[in-house]
């Protein structure tokens, strides 16, 4: 059976550039927005709806700000197309997990996978830290204050959140759900996905 | 300034043979019990009574169980000797974190020392996993039932939770106060301490 590490992460944590280093370093796939993009393949829809509903769940018809303001609603909620994006999500994943060795950032993943016995890492950081790590990414012409980037890294946690209980009635980072919880408030990622990639590499394979 | 690792963890999940093997590997000091004999021999107390208040509280006046049946009460509760032991452990706390790097067990040394930048690692696994671990370290006279057993593990549980409450004012086990949080569910601990080590000789030194 092939190692899956799935990686639930706050917005702002680092842990979609954790997981891209830690693949890089196992020799691992690498799965995160390619799911969209698969879903949208194969019902025909645009990835940015397929991302929207993903974000947002069953009933959403409208997109989340990713930015300061909110843009105005630009489709009717249709719970039938969107459930099939949930179920092709579901699918698309398992296809993935059965191809190869393979991290997955966010998605469920954890919770979609659990028959595969994933490596559940959790990936968090205090709000100065991940304020800290989204000023470091942001674009030099953005004008996101400090009170409104806190807004969008607390919309995004909470859409996540709302997301995962959804999907799997669980409460989102609870750390009974995980294998291992790492806060990176003030940690550098390579330096902490080279240490991860021997731990894992040296973990029991969790696997039956 | 030394590195300080300090472990919290859950009643039967391997937290405490984790700290051991670590220290071993990283040429660590390893403090647990030796505090308890430390403050004995400074308040000149019996390690007994020491023992008692700091799993009990200040007002303790009852020993907790330590097997299926109750012992019945053997001191009145004394504040402020009490609370003269709690002062006496963060003076020896503090004193060991001077001295060398090390590794740390309970004691809510993650708070105490905080001034050091700690390592803050919490270690936890679900019910199951830590009934037959217990059961591993059990004596085989042993005649606790799964439910008696269950009972002890929620009751020193619970002992730890109200002692880091009363010593800190914040959740035990709460991810936002520890750098890493570890399900040790299935996996070996001596493997687990090694990529641990690894793990935390590869992670930036927190300390300013």
């Amino acid at each position: 059976m092939n190692r899956i590490i799935t990686i639930g992460r706050e917005f702002g944590s680092g842990g979609r550039e954790l997981g891209k280093r830690l693949s890089d370093l196992l020799g691992f796939a690498y799965y995160d927005h390619e799911i969209v993009r698969a879903i949208a393949e194969r019902s025909e829809l645009a990835e940015s709806y397929v991302d929207m509903v993903l974000e947002n769940g069953v009933n959403a018809y409208y997109p989340i700000t990713v930015a300061s303001t909110f843009a105005a609603p630009i489709v009717a909620p249709v719970p039938a197309v969107n459930s099939g994006i949930y179920a092709a999500q579901t699918e698309i994943l398992r296809e993935l997990a059965q191809r190869s060795d393979c991290v997955i950032v966010g998605r469920c993943a954890d919770h979609v996978l659990a028959e595969y016995h994933p490596l559940r890492i959790f990936v968090y950081a205090s709000m100065a830290s991940k304020l800290a790590r989204c000023r470091e990414r942001e674009p030099e012409d953005s004008r996101l204050s400090d009170r409104e980037l806190e807004k969008r890294i607390r919309a995004v946690d909470k859409a996540r959140r709302d997301y995962y209980r959804f999907c799997t009635g669980e409460p989102w980072g609870d750390k009974a759900n995980y294998d291992l919880c790492i806060n990176t408030g003030g940690v550098s990622i390579k330096a902490l996905a080279a240490s991860l990639a021997a731990l894992v590499q040296a973990m029991p394979n969790k696997q039956p």
